[in-house]
């Protein structure tokens, strides 16, 4: 039996609201929180300012340059538009949700002034608001990250070079400087508020007075702004894979011992750093077996223990289709959902891989070799797969994935090993295995030993 | 398959160093933590400097109210001493305990130097640290606080009167105040620290750099501190509790219908404020008709399911002893961790519950209506049972328990409905079903109608 999740336990309707000057970070912290709390099954939508604000400035005939430029007068009008549309748009989206959502108010919301009216309106309209600003007055953290905004922000899609974006994120930090002013909890004592001082070395939390709200500081506290690699391999090919069998704790085949050494090879061409490299597997032989020669620190997590299966442990998906026919079709229909008879659904593996994914991101350097649907779920958070979508992913045995942190988004490479194995790929409406050719699968494509193959989030 | 627990996944040895002055509810937040921990297997012990004082006056025949009084010279020998004890005796524990633990040192740690000498000294045994400060100006607090302590602190235990130990204490606040050094970011930067004002009203991290000290914020920033009820029952009996089957989804039996009627009348009569309850149920039948005639808001939780029984669901006791007569030897000899085939161990549950219990936690008012199992488990956090005897307590059906939670403590009182039921307390290297009379069960004694039977832990 699975934990509820946040969303059932908290019908609550709660905004986000971001303050912070340009290049704090901001779309990074949105972006991470609207991925967890999707993945965790609660309805979480961002809305970006400058988004709206492109859209104002066209119909204006106006580009950011002029707007923020100090030379000219400011045009209070375009601004004020763009806020309101934003809240609006907000206040659209409540009213569609049924129950409970996120909503994160992605902008600058430099004053007082403005804070209070977002506060106001949110709760004439019955959502709760935490606000929560990046401060951070580390110069070399703002450099690097206004360098970042040149390839993600569409604000500054036109420009012509990273030069002409710097100047122009400069004139907007500039713009802003002037009337921006801090939260502090003497000013704005009523609200309820996150305050990262240059990310999370400090910390100020003012009347964090939910659950939910301090379910998003604890994930907060555990992100990491550097990027960096995860890296993930399933286990070797097993005994039970060769005979079609799920679950069960199977010793690794001749090939899967073969992918066991070759690993070693890999891990030292291809991962930098492995000196510091950590190794985690599941209880499971297959996964132990997998990284035995691997001379690296070793963790076993139960949480990294392949779904289970329960009274379809050990059967094959014929079996399975011939003893347990209505199990068989239900979960076709909804595999995330589907939870086998005393056994796990996706979402039940999701929940209790929870404090695995709070720990990937206060890490780096490790290695995680476990099973197929658990590295499909781990994938799907950094990746911002679909949870419908995310147990469908075709993930294949003997290949290395690399994932590149970044600030805004995630680096796939897959590293193949040579070595032949069966697929464990089950099509739907079939109990056939075989490489899915599905559009979803966004592992796939023509991936040659050793050569990478990047495909962005 | 459960999650990993926070010991397996954190090998880690850290201190919580707790600063502030007296009166400032350090104790219950101590305790609180040892609870929480300890719930989740974590070794975890608190070192209250207090207790080590009580030993350093009486040897040198002083009394606190010597000590602390501003007429006197301060004893900086007794004071010193007090304190290395204190540290002394956490390193010692450090190298008794394998792997994981955690460590609180309860004390008032009032200046820089103090802490520089205890983080360095904790440092240099490899012991991770967090300081951990309740800063409170607020006077109402202090002196409910101080209040409070009379009927608690091991210090005072020998004082006439109530306002004897008022004196007392006004005069240790004192005699700290005038040296008493609050932990800033500017001053103190190096230090990883919790800052709480008045509370969790207000809450400054600095440098909080690994998962288990988030866990460590996350658990705080739901904390109550005002005295309040958590009402807890048992579904009514039902057909499977007549026919000594566990597990499954069994409807009401009569006299468990009787019970959800009879419930309404108890409601209204011991619940105060009941206006403003809200009932939470498992998504089992049994204990929604429980709640059927309850006229307050509901909510259906999955975590609050009973463990789940895997192969076993839906037998009674003497089947499984004869069908599965290992796993029922194996279950009595170790109850906690044992987990029932494709089931459930109460461990899984206690995971799996942890978003109920910071529910609980951070509310009021609420009535949980759910099973044996997950009673025991909520039971065992909020009256500090040990994981080994938790499976073992008796928690009759058609009993209303009301847990008064107090800063220091728990008291329970429970209200038996007069209408009988079936046992399903199994006792140990038995299949028989009876009342136990095991002295672990701190819930039998003799109890009437209505009356209430106050047990403090």
């Amino acid at each position: 039996m699975p934990i509820t999740t946040l969303a059932d336990s908290n019908p609550i309707k709660l905004c986000v609201v971001i303050v912070g000057l340009p290049a704090r970070g901001k779309s990074f912290i949105s972006q991470k929180i609207v991925r967890y709390l999707s993945w965790l099954s609660i309805p979480t939508k961002s809305f970006n300012c400058s988004t709206n604000l492109i859209q104002q400035l066209k119909e204006s005939n106006t580009t950011a340059n002029q707007l923020f430029n100090k030379e000219n007068t400011p045009n209070h009008e375009i601004l004020n538009k763009t806020r309101q549309l934003t809240l609006d748009q907000i206040l659209k989206w409540f009213t569609e949700i049924d129950n409970c959502g996120v909503a994160i108010y992605d902008g600058i919301n430099a004053t007082k002034f403005e804070r209070d009216h977002i506060n106001k309106t949110l709760s004439d309209n019955n959502i709760n608001t935490v606000f929560l600003e990046s401060y951070c007055d580390d110069q070399s953290i703002i450099d690097v990250n206004i360098t970042d905004i040149e390839s993600t922000s569409p604000e500054y899609f036109n420009s012509v070079s990273l030069q002409d974006t710097i100047n122009s994120v400069s004139n907007k930090i500039q713009f802003y400087d002037n009337v921006y002013e801090t939260l502090t909890a003497s000013e704005e004592s009523n609200l309820s508020f996150i305050k990262l001082i240059n990310f999370s070395s400090q910390i100020i939390l003012n009347h964090i007075d939910s659950y939910l709200k301090s379910r998003i500081v604890y994930y907060i506290m555990n992100l990491h702004v550097k990027n960096r690699y995860i890296w993930l391999s399933r286990h070797g090919e097993s005994q039970y894979n060769l005979e079609g069998k799920i679950g069960g704790d199977a010793a690794l085949s001749e090939r899967g011992i073969k992918y066991s050494h070759k690993l070693v090879e890999i891990v030292d061409k291809y991962i930098p750093n492995h000196d510091r490299l950590e190794v985690w597997t599941s209880t499971l032989k297959r996964t132990q077996q997998t990284a035995k020669y691997l001379p690296f620190p070793k963790k076993q997590w139960k949480a990294l223990d392949e779904l289970d299966a329960g009274s379809c442990d050990g059967l094959t998906y014929d079996e399975i289709a011939e003893k347990f026919p209505e199990d068989f079709k239900a979960r076709d229909d909804n595999k995330f959902e589907y939870r086998y008879p005393g056994g796990e659904s996706y979402r039940d593996v999701i929940t209790r891989l929870e404090p695995i994914i709070m720990a990937l991101e206060n890490q780096e350097n490790v290695l995680v070799i476990t099973h197929q649907a658990v590295l499909r779920c781990i994938y799907a958070y950094f990746m911002n797969v679909h949870q419908e979508e995310s147990p469908w992913m075709s993930i294949p045995l003997h290949t290395l994935i690399r994932l590149e942190i970044k600030a805004y988004g995630t680096e796939v490479t897959r590293i193949k090993a040579d070595i032949p194995a069966v697929s464990t790929y089950k099509e739907k409406g079939t109990s056939k295995l075989g490489e899915s050719n599905n559009s979803l699968n966004i592992m796939s494509g023509s991936v040659i030993s050793g050569i990478t193959d990047k495909i962005v989030n």
